[in-house]
């Protein structure tokens, strides 16, 4: 099938760039973008579809997320991390089921897709059901079994969850025209050894993987792994192997300056998750000092027990404000960095060049954003409206390979009654 | 009129209790509440509206913010405040009219009914005309003619602002049923006068009026104002007389431990703006520490110039997050005081005790908010998910003093296209 969009502000090449087409047109061609220009093209489409005048923009990517965990909203609201996780969340994790991650990822990817996100990266138990969902929802993923070990006499060899992880790899890396795509995950330095880590590494490395890890998210972790070790988790992992391969390493807040300079120089991207950092009590991340070294950065929601939503202009407006709060500068990180992280920058960390950005032979994952409504008038420029205005409302169509998968509330492809019974029935169960 | 809310949960009394009735009815007599409870009330009322399970709270009350500056939305981004404000806003600033003021009241005034505002806080240019915007919309605005001078030798018998004030507050103080009240402004210590201020928070006390202000926002100014007087700012409008009033005072960035004691002592409210002083980069405010020392704490806005947009649930979320960062402690100011600072603390601030809260006798400033999108599900606790997961378009109705205003994307009493088209008027003439 072919769709021409017509009647939209394209955002066009690079959306750092800020390059709009006013009155534009953009050509699909199966899952592809075949036209893009200020005229209409010559050729015909099979379906012609009016933008009434929305800017059309690349897809956000959340880089990070544990998206089943919207069952857990709320869950152990203004604790620190560590009693969060461990007294609160994790006896709740022990009892969930394949039909709770299924309710879950369901959820999540309503919730996505309602704010513009085309792909994320996930890390959580039992990824083949949200495989199966996400392909079937028509969403892209980036999923992992994620390595936790507490032996230290375990040989990564020995590991059952390294043997699954390789069975999921080879399974599912690729899956739904690849669409799924199956990242190496390690969940961090204090929950895995080194064996198991550095055999990992080097399987990642092997079979030309990327790896998916937290790191340096708070004060305690970051120095209890150079008590343990005589280094940082950024060096640590470094020592590994870890880094041999592309990695995307989620939060960083306490990266020290050599961390960020080693991860410039390994290709590493760091995840910048702030509301989760904020809300857990964690700190800020480095954020502009990573982007001055030229270290890849791009954005996550974590998941929504830490958040409590997964609001991809609601972490990209907190990007473009904190830092300029936290070092009382206002010209620290400015919208095109912003809109860069969200868009082309997230894709590149996942692996998918074929997208995040508006032209000619990329993959049609285009959302469209009205400035319609009264706080985005008026709009002198596009990219700080996008950043310090917009609101995830705002995104009225969310379209993934050519398909549109939501539309004005509605979703094509979910049940949204079904679901939100599905995830009261579960959550009913799991929390009582 | 009277009229019967059904088939809603009541957010009821105190809202930071958290207290919500099922289930519940909510009768309106007039403007006032007349009756709340989990059944319905034998009197009958001429309309019953089905809320369709939506949650009430009392309106958001805005107790800082520049309305009609939302004609200058996005100009200087990415500047600091002295920058921003002296070379960029100032200049055009000069150029409004009066059909200017009307038209970016219009454009804040829908912009805010979208996210609940019931009331808001304003200092900005020809008052009067916002004042008659407001009325006709039938919203709740405390306004002023704010006072600036930059003559040493000026006596305060002698300005003409502070006559321009007093006439403004004769004027209009408890105009349209009291909707309109009108407060004391003083721009800040670095735009005015010790005679002038003086003056004018004489006449204040003698009115029984309110005062408003901007202080120590940035550390220039608050340093500045040291090195002018030998004193904070807050202690200089402490001896000039202005805290013998009520007064709220905005943005408080740099207060000292000594200032807060002080304000907790004067009965001063600290407004809180943190999109405002985050974006400009201003800085953190020391809320935790006014909070402890049980100084009154409100919410802002600010105008839109600096924000970029006039949305209260951004602000209450900020609020309910930056702070855990900033400390690195997630248990700093919990979902209920974000709440109360958001509704019966500003209302209290703005005096208005007869509203900010729901029971029976209150005035029916009531904000309708919607549980059924995706990032709303599951909610096992009302307060923390309307500071973390809810956003504006979740407020479904608006009402003030028993009228509904805003509903569904609907404006009652405003003309969006009108006003959209007036706005981009004024834009075109003062931006080119």
């Amino acid at each position: 099938m072919s769709t021409l969009l017509t009647n939209c502000d394209i955002l066009v090449g690079p959306p750092a760039s800020g390059q709009v087409i006013r009155g534009g047109y953009l050509g699909i061609s199966g899952s592809a973008i075949d036209y893009i220009g200020p005229c209409a093209p010559d050729a015909a489409y099979d379906v012609v579809k009016d933008l009434n005048g929305c800017l059309l923009a690349p897809g956000f990517v959340n880089c990070h997320c544990h998206a089943p965990m919207v069952l857990l909203r709320g869950v152990g609201s203004d604790l620190p991390l560590q009693e969060w996780l461990f007294d609160n969340i994790m006896p709740i994790e022990k009892h969930l089921t394949e039909a709770d991650i299924v309710a879950g990822t369901q959820l999540a990817a309503m919730e996505m897709l309602a704010c513009g996100i085309t792909s994320f990266t996930d890390m959580y138990f039992m990824p083949a059901f949200t495989a199966q969902a996400i392909a079937e929802i028509g969403m892209k993923a980036n999923l992992c079994v994620f390595l936790t070990c507490f032996d230290p006499d375990m040989r990564g060899e020995d590991c059952q969850l390294i043997r699954e992880a390789m069975e999921f790899y080879r399974e599912y890396d690729g899956h739904a025209d690849g669409r799924i795509l199956v990242d190496f995950g390690i969940h961090s330095e204090y929950l895995t050894t080194p064996a198991t880590v550095e055999y990992l590494s080097a399987l990642c490395k092997q079979e030309g993987g990327r790896a998916h890890l937290h790191l340096s998210e708070t004060e305690r972790e970051h120095e209890e792994c150079k008590q343990r070790y005589g280094k940082t988790p950024a060096q640590w992992f470094c020592d590994l192997g870890t880094f041999d391969s592309p990695a995307i390493a989620a939060h960083c807040v306490y990266c020290e300056e050599g961390d960020l300079d080693l991860m410039a120089e390994k290709g590493v991207s760091i995840i910048h998750n702030p509301t989760s950092n904020m809300k857990l009590g964690s700190g800020f991340a480095p954020i502009g000092a990573a982007l001055e070294r030229g270290v890849r950065v791009v954005l996550g929601t974590d998941g929504a027990a830490s958040n409590n939503n997964l609001n991809m202009l609601e972490e990209m407006h907190l990007t473009s404000i904190i830092h300029k709060g936290y070092h009382r500068d206002a010209t620290t990180i400015t919208p095109s960095e912003v809109v860069h992280m969200a868009t082309a920058a997230g894709a590149l960390a996942q692996g998918r060049a074929d997208t995040g950005e508006l032209a000619v032979g990329k993959q049609a994952d285009i959302i469209a954003i009205s400035f319609d409504r009264p706080h985005m008038v008026p709009a002198p420029e596009i990219l700080p409206m996008l950043t310090y205005a917009a609101q995830a409302t705002d995104v009225v169509m969310t379209m993934v390979d050519g398909n549109v998968l939501y539309e004005n509330g509605q979703y094509l492809t979910l049940d949204r009654e079904k679901v939100i019974a599905d995830v009261l029935h579960s959550t009913q169960r799991l929390l009582g």
